[in-house]
This record gives C-alpha cells, structure tokens and sequence, in this order.
C-alpha cells in the first residue's frame, strides 16, 4: 500500500498529549472498558461538519456515548434489500446489540449539506442532480421535506429541521425502533444547534416545533 | 410527533456546562467559523464506539476535523449506482467541496462490528447472514479480508487491522481520491488504537505493517 | 552586500530535515494555507527569549497562531503619533485585518529584560539610562509598574507577573482592541511561565492574581 | 483587570500535553537553562505570520534562538533618540548582552505586510497612508526599496526580498552590530521562504541575488 503515508507529526504529538493527559488520569476506567465492553447510554446521530462536535456540546466523555455522523444527520427509512446501509446498521446496533436508552438526533445551522439540498430543489445544483454525485444522492433522503418548508422566511433553516424531523420520522419505520419505543425501552429526541451563538434548541412534541432549552 | 421525547436533563446539563464554559471561552471563534464556514484540515473515518472518541484522541478542536464515524470505520468501493452511500457522500465532500489535505482511517481494538464479521466468516453468526440485517450486509465490504487474516494468531486485532487496509484501499477506487492523491493534495493514513492501554499503531508504508508510534 | 554570508551549514541541515519531514508530511496543507491566506485563531505576544517557544508550548501548527515576539513580551500604550511602532503595528494587523478572537500575553521567569528594568528602577543599571539604550529605553513600558510590586517578596517574578498586566492594559488602550472586546469578538488573556518546572500560571480576573492551571 | 479572560481549554489542553511529553523528557536541560541563563547561537528576525514558524523550519528546540517576530520581518534604521524601538531592543539585546553568532532575517511569500506596502507605493492603499496606521507606518521602513522592485516582473516577491535586504542594510547602521561583524564575531544572513512548497532562497554574496539552498 505504497499511497499511504504515516501519521503526520501534528497528530502524534496531539495524540501523545492525550496519552500523558486524559489516559494516564483514567487509565483504570478505559481497562475497564475495554474488558466488559461498552455500554453507552444514548446513541447520537450528528454531522460530519468540523464545527459541531458532540462530544464536546454533550462533554461526552469515553463510553457514555454511541456516535454516528454522516452528511446533515440523515437517517434513511428502513430498506431491508441487502444492501449495504451505513445509517441502518449504526442504529440497529445501538438499538439491538447496546439497547441505547436514547438517540439523539443533532442537527445544526449552517449545515452545508442542506444548503445543497435546498439548492437541488430550487434548480440551483445541476451537479448534485448527476447520478453519479454520491452527496446528492444521499440528500435525495431530505428531498420530501422541501414542501413543508418552501414558503419558510429562514428556508435554510427551517430545512435543517426539517431534516431532523425527517430522520426521527424514518427512525420510525425500523421495526426494532417502533418495538422498543413502544417498550419505553428507547427514546426519540431531537435538537438543533446554532453554532454561532452555540444556542440550542430541541423539537417539543406538544407543539412539534423547536423551542430553546 | 408524538414519539420524541424533549431533551433528557442530563443532556441539558451537560450542554448547559458547555455553553458556559467552552463556548464562553470561545465564542468570537464560533462566531467566525460560523459566518466564514469551516476549512477543516482532514478528515477522520473512526468508527462509532463510545470508547473510541478521536475528538479526543486528536484534541480535535471546533473547526479542525471533518468527522464521519460508522460501524468499524468502513469505506465501500466506489459505486456510482445512484443509490444511498452515505460514507461515500461525506468522502466526497471532504474531498471535492472541503478539499482536506488528510485522510485518516481510525480503527481499534475490541471492535464489536469487526468481531460480528468475523463471526460471520467462521459459520459462528447465522443471524448476521440475514438478508435484512444491516450490521451483517454493512460487515459485507470486510468479507473478503478474512482471507488474508484467517491464520492469524490474534484473529480478531488482524481483522481489524485488515478493515483499515480495506478502507484504504477502497478510498483509492474513488477517482477524485485518487486524483488528489496522485496531484499530492491529499494523504491517506491508516491507524489502529488499542482502547485498554491506549496505544496508537499507524500502517508503516514501508513495511505494510502496523507499528506502534 | 559583501558583509552578508551564506546560510550556516547547520541551519541548512535543519532546513532538510524539515522539508523531509514536516514539510513532506503536509504539503498539500502549506500549498492550501498558501493560496488561501491564513486564518489564524489567536494572536501571541512572548518574548523573544530562547527558552521560551510558545510554538512548543501551546503546540502551534502552520496557521493557527498570529505571533509576536518582542523583549519581555510588551505592549506599549496606543500612542498614533506617525512614528514607528513595531509592536502596535502587529496588534492591529492580527485584530483589524485577521480578527484573531484571542490575544494572549506569554511572559515567563528568569527574563532577561525584566531584571534590567528592575535594576534600572533601583538605581544599579546606569547604562540602561543611557538615552542611547534601546532596550533601557524599551524597559521604560515597564517602568511604571515598578510601584506596585517594590515590597514584593520576589521582586523578579512579581516584576515579571507586572509585565503581563501592562501589556494587557496597554491594548486596552487601542480603540480598535477595545471595541472588538466590548463586543465580544476579541478576548484577552495573560499567562506566565516558569521555566526550570515548565508550570504555567494564568491571570484569574475572578482574584486579579495569577493562579496555577 | 474584569476585562481578562481564564486561559481557554483548548490551549490549557495544549499546553498540558508539551508538558506531559516534550517537557516531561527534557526536564534535566530545561532547569539547567533556567538557572545559567540562555546561551542562544543565533537570532532569529522573523515574521509573525501564522504560516512561517521558525521553530518548525529551523527545528529550534529550547535555548537555542533568540526570535524577534514582527510584521514583514523589518529592522529599522539605528535611531537614538529617546523613542521606544523595539525591534533596535532585540538586536541591542541579542548582539550585546548574548552575543550571538548570527542574526538570520527570515523573509517569506505572501507576506501581508510588504503586500500592503506595495499597495501604498501604487496608491492603492489611502488608510494605510493616515497618520494613525500603525501598520502603514511601520511599513514605511520598506518605502525606499520600492524604486529597486518597480519593474520586477513579479513584484510582491521582489519586495519581499528587498525587505530583507532592506533589514540587513539597516543591522549594519547599528554601531554595535557593525563592529561586531567587523570583529569577525557575528555574522548576517538573508532567506527567504516560499510556504507553498517549502522552498528557501538565501541571499548569496556573491551575486547579490537571492538562490536556492
């Protein structure tokens, strides 16, 4: 594998400061860990993007958290065709294998993934219409919500949630999801975070709209 | 949407926390990351255990790392078939729209996806070979790497260390991976931590093993 | 320019080795930060002592940190009179046309300059008066701080925790610092480190002292 | 001081990480510089851009040089009289209280500062003729160079190599580095430092010119 290059020097010496840091202080606890395995309490569904890190929002600290991140916290609907679906599995896992208490799905502002769906469905994205364009593709998840929120004065976002509203939807329709639900095993949550003024603002199911916390 | 549930008092604490704290600390700067977007130097594929936080790891700071996390950090081969790829959509952001200079494929220890693989490869995990189970068709892109680590003296760690090879190699068969390879825009890294002892091992081009760094 | 020579071997070597390493390793990050400007998060003001690398200290990798480097890390007063101000010109360079969100003011033990101010301010440094003297004439920035920490038990590092004060007052008194303060764009701080022990103490605004971290 | 902020996390954490690593394994050397004194070989005339870090490219480890940082790497002519000069402190400081070997004036691509010089010599840049800009001000030390750079085919880079040349004909007006140079016992040099590819030029006696090393 003569394309991989080793690990850049700026990442050992962040990783050799959180080896004489955070480690060395919980070295018992990680041990642990690792001997009984995981047993994370929720399960959270966030962004890739750089500026929404959950585990520093939910100060997560080592096996508390479940996480899985993808473009704009999409969660498909259940599609059991044998093909391979990242989303799915996470949340089966978490759901089946761990038995998460709760998910948490995190959306944000600012999400450059749901501007691109916007701009697909207002004509303004040729390129992510290609077949080939795996980010659009991937966003045609969010595409039915356009009608909700096309008449919005915040269009961006009132999309976001609208994404997020889409994947607790979709979260659903996975037949472990609605048991354990229905179980009062799991719950459903939702939240969306501005991050310029790092506000934070979850879907209240009395009103089912988003509201500050 | 009767089935959400509002933001469970842990999290709004622990939030509460963040804002008061590192957000406080920092708000000028998430302001700014906020209007002038991210510009993240790489990308980080680890997987979505609770006890693997690369944020951590790395002391990933707001706006530093793009971060996908999936079941045992696992990229597919290029598939342009139109379908949902979700992993391959947020390759293809880092790569196109975000243009990172790095690439680096996290995997570790006690690895429950990879141990469910291997369980499948040796006839232990009849459930996994399930059409409709996401967590046995999501291992399937590992599959063929049982191969080269069936002999293995430690099965398990050789898997996973063979799941980052095959994250690695897949990533190549994108073409605009390899085009910024190639025209040295973008390096691709393999490492492997070991959770109990908190070790870090990164795949040594020259030798195409592990070593520990 | 006969008097100029050639680069010193031993700096060359030096240089090698970096661009084999460090260089090599992130090229394709240099070539980025190059075309695209740098977008530094915090500016630093430390003194130019050898003992003191604040790229060291705080791990300072290409483009995150806007540094100035001056005898015994300075700020002198807002003073617009078209004369030349090294160190102001830096402060509103890193606030008004990179927005830094931080400025942190770096002092440390056993500096150099500071001794000599506190010798001049107890008469045992003649030639420090000398008008002649840029670093006399320098020090003076310092001067008036002497009052406050003369019954000090050791004067030095009373002297030396003085500096950072001044310094932070001092940008206080630019008017484009104090808006970016006043409107929570621009944060400031002040640390001090000891360098036999590599501690490091910062300026507690809750006691107005410095504390250890 | 209310107006001072607590030393953020992420630099706490930074710091705590050279501590437990780089410090931790050169504690021995550290304590010893800190109780004779620093004894550097060399100075270092820099630039405070975030992308130029001396102690990377010339791999400086603690004690080793002495580092003046300000904007375009500038030394002013000697002027005695009275005013705070920073700059003219360093160098007083580095020839004849340390007496170091060399002064190395480091120049680099891109510069900022000598392009906002360039700009007031093609009158492009009024506010940074005003009075009250420090930055323009303190980029009138290059002015004169702009007759040698005028018809340059790339003109920012010849400013940029000029400010060197600009700052080692402005050392030799110190009668303490001249004689010093005289004396055979300090000796000046000029590079320059492309950051797209790591490239570095220094000025070479005998053509005058600056050439790859």
């Amino acid at each position: 594998m003569e394309f991989v290059r080793p690990l850049p020097t700026f990442l050992v010496q962040r990783f050799q400061g959180w080896k004489a840091t955070a480690y060395a202080e919980n070295s018992a606890w990680y041990r642990r860990l690792a001997t009984e395995g995981q047993r994370p309490r929720a399960m959270i569904i966030a962004c890739c993007d750089s500026r929404v890190h959950v585990t520093s929002i939910f100060g997560a600290d080592q096996g508390e958290f479940f996480i899985h991140r993808n473009i704009a916290n999409l969660v498909p609907p259940y599609e059991p065709d044998g093909n391979q679906h990242g989303t799915s599995a996470a949340v089966e896992y978490a759901v089946t294998a761990l038995k998460v208490a709760h998910i948490v799905v995190v959306g944000h502002s600012r999400c450059g993934g749901v501007q691109g769906c916007l701009d697909m469905c207002e004509g303004r994205a040729p390129e992510l219409e290609d077949q080939t364009s795996f980010v659009g593709r991937w966003m045609d998840i969010l595409r039915p919500g356009y009608e909700a929120i096309k008449d919005a004065e915040n269009k961006p976002e009132a999309f976001e949630k609208e994404a997020i509203r889409t994947s607790l939807r979709n979260l659903m329709t996975f037949p472990f999801v609605e048991k354990a639900v229905a179980a009062r095993q799991l719950s459903l949550h939702g939240v969306w975070n501005e991050i310029a003024e790092g506000g934070l603002e979850h879907l209240d199911p009395a009103t089912d709209e988003f509201a500050a916390i």
